[in-house]
């Protein structure tokens, strides 16, 4: 390894630039880091982003997000576009491996150059999930990659987060849910572009759809949004599955709508208003770590509190003053 | 209403501490709407905090989280404490709706003055609804609520942070739940102190039984942690179902295990280091909120980044140096 291949580099950049997956590894590498060296190429590569289309795709457990991820590669990459996913699990602060499951379901792509897969955990970084998935996008982007599949495990405010990266958001659902998950689908369903009912081949698709659709209804009293539900069975392996390609239709219709023209644009600054607001926090989220550290850590503060000589709202203001 | 009843006031904040439910049920309003008065209360409640003991529930949405809560509440009652519940849904940003249901299960208790209930959503605050769960807690703690219960719907990553709050975390699940479920088990599974199998007579309870602990051994060769795994079949109405008495056993047993001695000082340090990073990244998200309405709202601002001209790390940057 030569130093030109750190990611700080002019050439690093450049690999970047002309796909080298490598390279880009490792910078998504120092991206978790959170290295100075990160930062100065994701600062050199943006004037290259902004060509990607990204699709969000959430939706509840069990509802088969990583199958319809995996058909909607085999769609893209049959158009001839390379495909970038970045899988992210914000249910694992410690390590990769409830998604793992995810990526070995995924390999029959993993020997197909037109197809990068990455998975996000939050390795402990507080609401850091969405401000990687911002840099890691930007990443693939960058590179050249077309299509961009942001693929998260759950239905919670993360996942929110996440989306916000995303230029159409799809949430996918199934048959045969209990009533608890009806009500969490009444939070994620806000972000919803495109409804998915997978396994549509399951008793309870039809009322599954009419209770989705009762829902929009719901919500239209507030915010009208023309949201479309198509039905897949998605599959592994030969074919894709039925519903597929409507779906990949159902995303460029959103896209036509919702990202061209003046709606577009003030769409994109709200996206960009999201990353800055995401890349603000962190910073100053490194910036109290310090500020603990000058204190002796937050370990010996916090006594005092338990101690009752001081209380944390006082505590905490003055950590803030020093700042 | 006269003045006195304000939440800033030195009458308000005896008048909480004396129990008046009318005046914490305001003062939780203020909490939410985060206003300075009700930082003056939570400053004059904290030296009466520290006797009331936490309980979180979380685990699978299906699992009858709420019907395991709405039992442990009767329970409780029936041993002669009085019950604080915080129903906490990170799912929803907009409004309370989600729990809504979870409310009208628990109205039994409604009539009960020894039971209060109180539900957080999101309300649009970034990673707020673990700073709002400890606030609400010290209310409830200061009252004189010996036993307060933290519930909440899902299983993501704000849930492992809303659990921060709790002395035991009680993570419940279901036999016949998938591969997926399974997964995010994973995640969810490490800051578990007791296991509830809840629905226990349900076929595949054995299985789960036997999966759980499977999942228990692998993660011993980290951090060796011996949590008891209970089933429940949990009633609603008349009674309170098997296992409920058994749930309280091992959740004392927890407490005797892990609260008391110099581990318990060690865990009540990190509790109240935990809360203080909460209200820290609390009150800078709000600077930065001013730092950018003084550079013209972040809107503007971010247009510079659509357009290229400046990128989402410089700005950030450049705005966290305003501070």
């Amino acid at each position: 390894m030569t130093t030109a291949s750190s990611p700080a580099t002019p050439t690093a950049v450049d690999r970047v630039l002309a796909g080298d997956v490598r390279v880009a590894a490792r910078l998504m590498r120092d991206i978790d880091d959170r290295t100075a060296a990160s930062r100065a190429a994701l600062k050199a590569l943006h004037p290259h982003t902004g060509r990607a289309y990204i699709v969000g795709i959430t939706g509840n457990p069990g509802a088969g997000k990583s199958t319809v991820v995996d058909a909607l590669i085999a769609h893209y990459r049959a158009a001839g576009d390379k495909v970038g996913v970045v899988a992210v699990d914000p249910t694992s602060p410690f390590s990769g491996g409830a998604i793992l499951g995810d990526r070995i379901r995924m390999q029959r792509h993993f020997t197909d150059d037109g197809v990068f897969i990455r998975s996000l955990a939050t390795r402990g970084h507080l609401g850091g999930l969405s401000r990687s998935t911002f840099d890691v996008v930007a990443v693939l982007d960058a590179m050249g990659y077309q299509r961009i599949l942001v693929e998260t495990v759950g239905v919670g405010q993360d996942e929110v987060e996440v989306m916000k990266a995303a230029h159409t958001s799809v949430v996918v659902t199934v048959p045969g849910l209990g009533d608890d998950i009806q009500a969490i689908k009444a939070g994620i369903l806000e972000i919803a572009d495109v409804l998915v009912v997978n396994k549509a081949d399951r008793e309870g698709a039809d009322r599954t759809e009419r209770d989705l659709m009762h829902m929009l209804d719901l919500r239209a009293a507030g915010e009208r949004k023309d949201v479309e539900i198509i039905r897949t069975i998605a599959n592994r392996g030969l074919g894709n599955g039925s519903g597929i390609a409507e779906l990949a239709q159902a995303i460029e219709r959103h896209r036509e709508v919702a990202w061209t023209g003046e709606g577009g644009a003030t769409r994109a600054t709200l996206r960009a208003a999201a990353q800055v607001a995401e890349l603000v926090r962190g910073l100053l989220a490194d910036r109290v770590e310090a500020a603990l550290a000058a204190r002796g850590g937050l370990r010996d503060v916090a006594a005092e509190v338990v101690a009752r000589t001081t209380d944390p709202w006082s505590l905490a203001e003055a950590v803030v003053g020093t700042l």
